[in-house]
Parts: C-alpha cells; structure tokens; sequence
C-alpha cells in the first residue's frame, strides 16, 4: 500500500487490507533483529498475493520482549514498548483504515507478546466504530496444522512453539524470505532450555541462556521455511474467505 | 490481610503477600459468575497457609472475556474492564505493598485474560521500584505437573486447556471449594467445541454455544478438584522457596 | 450477582444493581484493614433484600485515604490507588452493566475519599451513554436522619462525622456484622484530635494519631451498629423508590 | 508574578507562592460567571501581601459544577473540565514551581468541587519530586472561625455552606472586592433548596432552581464580605506560619 | 465572558466565542512572565469588539517554552505544561462551549509553541462532536500581511519571526496595551543569536543568551504595537466573516 | 540496525543512532504513499554513511496530515495518529535506546507535523533519563543553507516550504532514491495554492486541491534530489560532529 498512489489504495475499499505487526528484538546470534517485522511482512504480502488483499507498513515495533519465548529486556536491541503504545498505535491505524471505508482487515502477527495488546486495540475499535469492519487477528504459527508442523520438523525434534524462538521455523523462514540475513555459521546452541511455568520479575541475567535463543535452530532450511510460509499463507486465505464473506 | 489490623500486616513485611485476581464473567449455566474470582481467592489462601503468606483482597473484575477461552461480551453479567484499567489497579496495589516494604509478592490469577495486562503491570512496577520486590505470577493451571492432569482426568478426556471454560477443572474446583454454588442439575453440554485459530471481531452470536461453555463439564467431582488445588498450591509453594530464597 | 448463573443475573434486569465500594484501609489498633469494604457489602446486601435489587462484587481497593479523615499513606496496609485509577475501575464497571440493559443502579460508597472519583466515573458514563441509566451514588452515612445520628450516639458525644474513622459508627456497624473481627479489647484513644482545616503534603508522622484514630470509639456497641445499618437501608430504599420510578 | 520578570521571580525563592484556582461556571442572575476565579485571585493577592508571597497566574477553569452545590451542566458559560485535566493542570504548574526551587506553595481553591482533584495532584507532584515542597491547599471557607461566621451572617440565618452558591458569602465578597460585577438588582430567590444526601446523574432540569441559586443572597454586604476577606487571609497567613517554618 | 451572567452568555449563542491562550514564560529583563497570556486577552477582546463576539477567561498556562523560540525550562517563572495538559485543557472548554450550542469558535493563540497541541485538541473535539462548530485557530502573528511587517519595522530591521522572542514586536505590544509592565530601562541586547536549524536536547545553558532574549528590542513603541493590534483584529475579522458566513 | 544481530549492534554504543520517522500520507497522484517514510528512512541510511552511525527502523506512521501542508484526512490512505500516540511511540523506542546505554541519537524527521510531538517525546525522555543521552532531531529540510535551496531550485520558483508537498524537493528526493515509484506522467498541478494563514476545523472538501498537491513538481530531476540528499547529510552530519563531541 506504501507504494500506491492515494487513488490506487482508494480503488481497492472492497478488498482485505492486511497490517503486519512485528517487534525490533533480539533473535539470538545467527539472526537479525528484524526477523519478527520481516517475516509479517513477508507473510502479508504473500498473502495479499493469495486474496487480492493490500498490504499496510510493518509495524516493526512492538511489545515487551519476554523471558518465556526467549526474549528479555536484558539483551540491547530489544526494543520494549509499553503495552499502552502497542494498543494506540494499532488503534490508530485501524481507526483510520475503517474510516476510510475498507471493511476487511487482517493483521498479521509474528511476535507473541504483541497479541494481548493489539486484540485489546481491535476490541476498542470495534467498540467505538459499532463493528464497521470485520477484523481477523492471526499469529503466523497458530493456523498451521499439524502435519504442516510433521513435515516441517520432519526429522528434529518439536520443542513447542513456546521455546520456538529463534530456531527452527523463524531461522526457516528466514532462510526462505532472507537468506542473506541468516548467519548459520554463529549458530549457537548449548543447552535444551525448560520453559518456566510462571513469571517472575525482576528479570534477572540467566533467564535465557546468554547467546539469546531457547531451542536448537540446526536443521533449519529454506525448504522448512518455504512449507511453514506456504501453508500460513494458504491457512489464512481460507480465513479470510470464510470471515469476509458476508 | 484484609481481617488483619494495621500492625499485624505490618509484623508480616518478610513473609510472601499474595494477590488473587480473578474476573466477574459467566461460567455456562450451572456455575456462578464469580467462579475466577472465588478460585482465585481460596488457592491463594491454602497458598498463604503453606508458606505462612498473607492474602490480600482478591479483585473480583478482570480483563475482557473472550470467544476463544469460553466468554466474551454477549453474555449478560460478563464485566469486561479495559486493558488500561487492569493495568493500573494491579500497578497501583503492587505499588503500595512494595512501598509498605514487602518484598516477596505472589499474583495468583484465575482468568487467563488478565495474564497480560497483569505481567504489564508488574513490569511498569518492577521498574519504578528498581526491582525492590520478587514477583512470581502464575496461572492456576500452569505449574500443574502432567501426572496431576493425567489423575484430574482419570476416566474423563482432557480438552486442552484452551477449553477448560467452565469445564471439569472449574467445575471440580468449585465442587472442592464451594459445592453450594454449584449446580450439576443444570449442565448443559451440547457438542463438542473446536477452538478457532484466530481472533475475529466483532464478536458474533455462536462463536460461543449458547449455553456459554466449551467443553463437557460432566464427570466434575469435589475429588479432582481436590487435586487440581492441592498440586498447585504445593507447586507454587516450590516456586515460592525458589524465587523467593535469596 | 456473583453467586449467581448469567441468566439468573439477565433475568433481573429491570431491578436495581447495586455496586459497592470500599477500601483497603489502616482503622485503628480494634478493627481490620476491610471495615470500609466489608460495611459497603453488607449494606448493599441488606439493601438488596429491601428493594428486591441484585449486588455486584464489592471494589476491595479505594482511593487514597488522607490523614484529614483518620488515614494516610504512612500507616502499613493502607492500599491507596491513583484517582485515574478509581475513575477506570468504576467507569468500566458502569459501562458493562449498562451495556446489559440495566437501568437501575445504585453506588453504595464506604470510603469517604472515594466519592469524588467515583462520580466523576459516573459522570463519564452518563456522558458516553446518553444517561441510559439512572445512577445514584450515596455513602452509607449521609442519608441518615438527625434523629437517627442522636440515637445512635444516645450517651455519646457526636464528634463530627469528618473524625468517625474508626470510631463509635464503624466500630458499632462491625459490631453488628462482624463481631469477630472486632478487638475492643485493643482500643486505643489517647486524645481529642482536632481536624486541621485545610490540606498539607507531605503527610508526617503525627498528622494522624500514631494508633491510627481520630475520635473515641468507646461505648460502640452492636445495637448502635443496627440502628444505623437499618436506618441507612431504609433511606436508600426511600431514594431508590423515588429515583427509579419513572 | 505574572507581572514580574522573570529575575524578580527568581529572587523570591525563599517565599511562599501562592495558587489561586477557580472556575467558569455560573452563579445565579445576578453575578458573573467568573467569581471563583476572581475570589481565588484576589483572596491570593491579600494573602501575599500577608506573607510577602508571590501570585501565580489564576486558573479560571476548573472541575465539573454539580448540582448539590448549585451548579451543574445544564446552565450554560459553565464550563466542566474532565477530573484528570484539572489534576494534570495543577500537576505540572506545581511541578514546575518546584523544579525552580520554591518549596512553600499554598493553593487558594474558590471551587468546591475542584479540592480532591487538587489534592490528587499534590499527592502526586509530592511523590515524585519526594516531599521537596512543603504545599498547603484550603478552600477559602474552611478556616474561617465559627465566630467570624456569626458576624458575617449577623441577622441573616447561615444555610450551612453546602447551599452558599451565589449567596451571602459569595455576594458579599464579590461586592466586597468587585462591586461592579454585582447586579444586586437582578437577585432572585425563590424558595429554600434543601439539598439531597445523594448524587444522581443523569442531571435533569429541576435539579437546581432554575435561576441557578441555592439559598438566598438577600442581606450581602461589601462589608459582610471584607470581614470574610480578612479573617480568610488571617487565617491562611496563620497556617503559612505554621507550615513554612522549618 | 466571565463578567457576564449566565443568562447574558446563553443569549449569545450566535456569535463568535473566543478563547485566548497563552503562556507563563519569561521575557527577558524588561518584559514580564505574562506577556503571552496579556496579548492573547487583549487581542481577543479587541477582535470582540471588532466581531461582536465573546471572550473567554484566558489561559495562562502554556506548552512547554523552547530555547528556538527564546525561551526554554532553565529560566525560574517560565513554567512548562505537558502536551497532553495543553491538549486536555482546550479540549474540555471547546467541548462545553460546543454542548452549549455555540458553533463559532476562534482561538487566539499567542505562544507558538501551543500550536500543535491546541490544534490537536480542535481535531479531537471536531471528531467527536462531528463538526458542529466552525472553530478557527490563529497565531496573533501569522495573517498579518507583508506590508504591515514593513511599516511595524520601519526603520529597524526584522530578524525574522522565530527570533521575535521579547523583541520588537511584543515589547511594542505591551507598550501599547500595558506600558506599565515594560521596564525599557532594562532592554539588553547583547549580540545577534542565529537559530539553530535543529533542536537539541538535554537543554544547555547558553542555548539562550542568559538574559532571556533573542533579537534587539530597540526601538520598540506603543504605536508599533497598536498597528500590528489593528492589523491583527482586522484581519482576524475578515478571517471570521469568510469562515462563519455559512 | 534492524539487519544486525543483538551482539553487532550491542558493539556500536559509542556511535549514533538514527531514529528515522515518516509517515504514511497521501502524496498526490504521482507520488506514493510512502514518501515521507521512505525519505526519512534513506536520509538516514546515507546519514549512517557519513557519521558511522546506526540506523533504526524506520517509523512509518505518523501524526495526522493537516491541509495547510497539502494533506489532510479526506484523502483515502492517509493515516492519522494521535498526537499522544505519536509522543507514546517515540517515548518508548528512545527510552529503550538509552536504557541500552547508547547517548548519541538524531531523529530525523520526514513529515512536518509529526515534529511537536517527536519533540515532547524527546523532552520527557530527557527528563525521565536525567539527560543521559544527547538527542538530535531535526527536519531533513531544515538545516539546508540558503545556497544549496537555490541550486536545487535552478531554473524553477521556490514556492516556500510550506508548499512543498508532493512537489519539487520530494519529488526530486523520490527521483533519486527510488524513481521506481513515481509516476511523472501522472503529475496533476492546477493552479497556484495560497496557504491560509491560520487554521479552520472542521476540514472541507476544497482546502486541498482535489488531486492532492499544492505547488508544482513539475522540473523535478533525480539531479535535484540527489543535491538535497547530499547537502542535508552533510550538514546534519555537521551537526552530530557539533552536538556529539562532548
């Protein structure tokens, strides 16, 4: 949509807007801090290549960065915003969409701790606007299926998406969307990390291991990826037919 | 805490405080709406029994109901607050047991909405105070040990948590805690419900089944909430020793 | 409300919801941090019973308690939230129950210092929905007739209401609720405290009796405590009657 | 101080500054909508030349009017500021006082409705700046001497100050230091107002007679309103004494 | 405004309300703290006349004063509101003065560094009031026409607005509307600043000649100010007379 | 900085940051929405260049587009944040870049009226943070001398700053950093638009031409736009030299 004319984007009022929403944080020493922007974005655009939809700017900043998938305020680069800036700045930006008459949203999430904050700005919207647009919140992962998830750890082990931070399928993907981005020879990996079940703050040095991942990213390849972006992508689409059909 | 006079709280300044925080919202047809609340409030007091704790009063209106956990708006009695207003009335009460000198602090949360704007919370505290207080906050249900799911659901098939709206747990806890509220005559369980993999508003009737549950909450028994609320009261009371040892 | 179903709540929607509100406060050396709290809920109980009205969970946490009324931030237990915050909770509230179609509303209020941010939540609320409900807020005090107030002070000196914190009224309606709560064995009165009439920050050790009182609560007794419950039930009762009519 | 430059502020640090704060609203057919602004002001002008103090600026805006002190939304040139604007317009005026290094303010508040959230913001600007200020807020009224109140209502009946709206006190001040304003000719009084015990919104017609008064203005002298002027700033001069020592 | 009674406001319903705003800021030696908040008064009561129009209290406080404009936080009595205060503040009076039922609104602006702030308030207020009134924003400086430029800096040289700080042409203002106030015995003028084209925080002593000023005030005089009033009004008015016409 | 990984950009505190903000506005028909995002965002890539700095993503949304600059919220695509969320936004990523213990940032700023609120985040941060880090914003137009405006502008009228939108100095700049992107043959210029000299709400269809430009493009050249690049990274890169040196 960036890259349109006014009256090309005020053509496609019928048509799904899709906004990609990531985060600017650490992903361990083999991947850049854009991976969670990056990969909404990719994600959207191959999208909207799937249902003639119209993708938004990234937004390439986003919530706190947690310990339990990896994160951490400990880790420079990490850029926390405050929950209260994640809701208005999605709420703007939704507000502006659906008033100026676009009915068919997605937003494309690719960074867990932004979920909460963003379904809060959607809610808020919805309120205030008496539900004009019909607005689908997804994080890439959650619509795969499970033999998607068979195939793409086809021979290495699932950690759960909790400790997917960082490993397989974000290394993948990125492989798949930015090979030139991904350093496989810094990859480090020492130890299989146990995600706590509870949250303790302060956060202290230990919480993640200090090279900043939690699972073993070896094994990654563009063809992993290419499976995961695929079926997100072919996922999604499905929703959007169903969801924007009215 | 709150049958304590002012110096008795005050003797306690090195022992654990704990803060229950649950929600208003319906509970299907044969449990009470203060079901989150309720639970929220007895585990923290069998939780402060087993670590010589003091329980403060439990706030009984939480974050926003949604679809996907079994709630949401539509339902009459269902109290949703904002984001923002759940993050400050944790912010501020946290605040002023900290400034009051304690140091340990347990939130012990029965509405799996409130998780986010809870930890919100604590982290804007946290770093006000330069992490003069430990926080441990945890669900109910996530330090359970999968042995204890396996005995809880003896006999019966666990839905997955993401179900477990007024479902077995629920229910056997209240049966454990509060069998007076609880109303077996009225179950209701039409079919079985399959989470959606995304968030859609504006919410529609049928995203929840009439009745307002998810999952079938037959075979509930005052027995398995036993369990449920004895591991977890010894999980956290582990938790405690952990975080809080320094 | 809280111990009902969602459609025994939905059930009741042209009768009054009452919505009490207290505060987590130091009252003196004799009785608990929950006086305001536990004394709005019981009112609104019994005021429930008289109008056939339906009671919401109380809000444990108020705002600041000032010296100027017996508190003050410097007494450990007193729980005091930021006004913005006693406004969100309150307005948030309002609006839910509102959006369930209730009309009726009653705002039973049992900390001084709370009134002005709860009406200014009323006052929002009103605004956002078109004064779809009719809202009256009182504190259990006010509506008491002067015959009343004599009687309830027959033998006893009236010190103003500006200095009953933790004194003859509170201590005689936890007599009549809670005796058990109560530790008249424990009461401390040292001297006339005189209001200062006007405000000074910062608060200092001093401005309040170091017990934490302002006036005698000598002579409260359970009876007294039922005179006042009964008298403030059927005022409210004669204003809900008034006010609800239409 | 507005009529100082900035080098004769800076040279009267060690002094007390005083914070006159009022409102817009109006006050019955016969006087101007600005008497708590004016009050405040000139009231604060006796003052400093009381205690060789220095005069902010008055703030002529203020809290909501209500109805139980004989204001209200419904009469226009009253004009409501939301409660948290009228604590962030203290907040920072205050701060930014303190920030130049004063530490003895006073706040002369003329608008009843305006004291809890001036006091939020001196509650707040204490905390963050750690009690650097010694700040002392009165209503104009409340340190006046049951005496002095006998000799201004000589011969008149004193109707309790929560009815003196645009009545004796008020007029009399106002003839007192702005006579002009005064429309003596134009004073209506119809009947007693016996004000309720309660808040109910929405606000209807009624609530306040209809000429916007309370009690009658019939009797106001200048002269009743220089014995208020004098014994007000006697008295506040007093407390400044008292509180700006150390 | 504030002199009226409400019923003299209400019955101007139909003509132009305006709302003055300025600033309490330091203006070198020779001109006092409220220079912004005179010349915002004056000219707005000057442009009332011009228009039979109302005007309403003055602000006096202001948005944060800049070393580019002269001005900056490191001198005593310049005192700083928040944007989100500034905001607040003119929201709430257009909101009332709109609920009124006045749609033609002029704001006289006489700091610049209000501008965005009271301009984002306007399109708050518009928003949410749909656009029922017409409310038109001025600085007193920017509709004077060229040639008026000219004749006001006859003789002198005109160092450009941004430098206009306690220069020519508010020093003549002030001698034309409140020569009492201006100390031309103490005019310094050291050297010629040239702004910065860029902004730099933290601000740093020097960033502003420490006397307080920008460019030469020399020269100034009541009847330079009293052409750039005249010219002021009368193009303010033309200015009302386009934009209110409908 | 976004393609770094944490270690890489960990090793570079001791350089400058570079915050580009943008917006995401209508630009007329020949220009895509992105101008000021993607202007904003190479700017600081060949400011990086020159000052060995870090560039952070880019922010691509910003404060609302106003007409008297050639925008404005009738035209579809242009997406209006709040003033507050615009402050929120930049208040967070910066305080995130000093908590990182980086001191040396510019904000280089593409969209004029995002700039009084970039400025109030960078004025709260540097109070919050004590003035820990040096902050440098500046519009990329800004610090342009005289000299280098006249060349860019060889053969064509400079219209003023105030009208270059959609025209001569973003065109250009577009022509040179990604001629992909504009659509010469699309260039639409009726008639000379003469800025009014204040502002009016609510906005109306005709404040900006209905194409959505306000002077003329027509002479843009890649030549033009690469003088402007060039100059301006050389002058802000003067500055940094300046305001960093310390």
């Amino acid at each position: 949509m960036d890259e349109m004319t006014w009256p090309e984007f005020a053509a496609r009022r019928d048509r799904p807007v899709i906004v990609p929403v990531g985060s600017t944080e650490q992903h361990s020493r083999h991947l850049p801090m854009c991976v969670d922007a990056l990969l909404a974005d990719r994600l959207a655009a191959d999208l909207a290549a799937a249902v003639d939809g119209t993708v938004m700017p990234v937004m390439a900043y986003g919530y706190k960065s947690k310990p339990l998938s990896g994160g951490g305020p400990l880790f420079p680069g990490t850029i926390d915003m405050n929950g209260a800036t994640v809701v208005a700045q999605m709420h703007d930006v939704l507000r502006e969409i659906i008033d100026d008459g676009f009915t068919k949203i997605v937003v494309m999430n690719a960074h867990f701790e932004n979920e909460a904050f963003v379904v809060e700005a959607i809610d808020l919207v919805t309120r205030e606007t008496g539900g004009a647009a019909t607005i689908v919140e997804t994080n890439w992962w959650d619509p795969l299926p499970q033999d998607v998830v068979d195939r793409v750890f086809d021979g290495l082990a699932f950690p759960g998406w909790a400790l997917e931070h960082a490993a397989v399928t974000e290394t993948s993907l990125m492989l798949h969307y930015a090979p030139e981005l991904v350093h496989m020879d810094r990859v480090v990996y020492e130890e299989a990390v146990e995600a706590r079940p509870y949250v303790r703050y302060p956060v202290r040095d230990g919480d993640v291991p200090a090279y900043g991942g939690l699972a073993d990213p070896r094994g990654s390849s563009a063809e992993r990826g290419r499976i995961i972006a695929e079926a997100c992508v072919a996922e999604v689409a499905r929703i959007c037919e169903r969801e924007f059909a009215g």
